[in-house]
């Protein structure tokens, strides 16, 4: 029996590490098993990618330059755990996937989407997710919720306007595919985890 | 006035860097501005991606994961240092560009031509060389050339067939592109020069 393969999408302070630590605990009661992901990361290449990819860097680090190292590293994790874990039959819940790209470089960089599901296409093919959960938040709030966790990274540095972008793309990609689920993430933590956990009932255990 | 973007090609133990030297004593005889650049390489941020995708892993490095950090590399140099040298006039000879992809992991990796066009396409558009010099040689007396410099990285330890692959997938597309120039890397190092030179002056001050 194959795996299922769960991704939570968002941005910065959205709730996607409470999100995917319910995610799990609410499998592991149904003797599921199941692991976590995050992107970028994953594999020691992959970790080497995501160091590179957040640090600060005295030139310009270009916006197709970034995309390329977000799918380098992409394309170790999917290989390397997430197809190995489902062909065994776990479950994988990760933090960001795909999605992340058609939204931040895509929106938020606006490099544009049809770029993006060409080169999707060119080293991933039709490997995607049973379900996205999209937990979507006001970028103010979110970043406010990131700050207290302390130092920004390269692109979580970015001015408002550029998660203005990413935000509004999601949307935009959530309404254009019913497989994506947009979750309020404005509420109570209690609520979002109701929401995400009746979205996993409905779509994976009909 | 805009300079002109010459890349040195080959396999390993070709001769490239001693070509390149050559050219350039050549260009300075001149009164040409010049600047030498190596792929994968050449900013900070591109070194460092170099040094990942040289490197031996524990894990599985997958072809299209080699493929992108080549790429996010070379979007790094292009942008950053070959464009803004060839638009203060400054000659550019580069130690491999796109072609080694097309070579080495589009036939060496066996990833087809049509997915590195495509990828290609997406992330540099119609930047390309001036003149590109392809020296040939036997991988058999180039890996043995290679092997007298030092210990041998990730991609060199391939096996012969690999080189042998990559050479096929060299003089295919230098059969195709009339701006290859094939060098028969075979003969004397002095020979070898004796050509490049006739070449680029043929090309780019007739």
């Amino acid at each position: 029996m194959t795996g299922k393969f769960i991704v939570v999408e968002g941005l910065e302070g959205a709730g996607k590490s409470s999100a995917i630590a319910s995610i799990v605990t609410h499998l592991q009661a149904k003797n599921i098993a199941a692991t976590t992901v995050r992107e970028p990361g994953g594999t020691p290449l992959a970790e080497a990618l995501r160091e590179l990819v957040k640090q600060d860097w005295a030139e310009p680090v270009h916006a197709n330059t970034e995309l390329l190292i977000m799918y380098a590293s992409r394309v170790q994790l999917v290989e390397n755990v997430i197809k190995p874990a489902l062909q065994q039959g776990t479950w994988v819940i990760a933090d960001r996937h795909d999605l992340s790209s058609r939204a931040y470089q895509g929106g938020g960089r606006q490099l544009g989407d049809g770029k993006l599901q060409v080169l999707k296409q060119q080293v991933l093919g039709s490997f995607g997710p049973d379900l996205t959960l999209l937990i979507d938040v006001d970028p103010k709030l979110g970043l406010e919720r990131a700050r207290t966790r302390g130092a920004l990274d390269r692109i979580e540095q970015e001015d408002l306007s550029f998660f203005e972008r990413t935000r509004a793309r999601y949307l935009e990609l959530a309404e254009a595919d019913r497989s994506i689920h947009v979750i309020d993430g404005g509420q109570s933590m209690e609520a979002v985890h109701r929401d995400l956990l009746a979205c996993v009932e409905a779509e994976l255990f009909r």
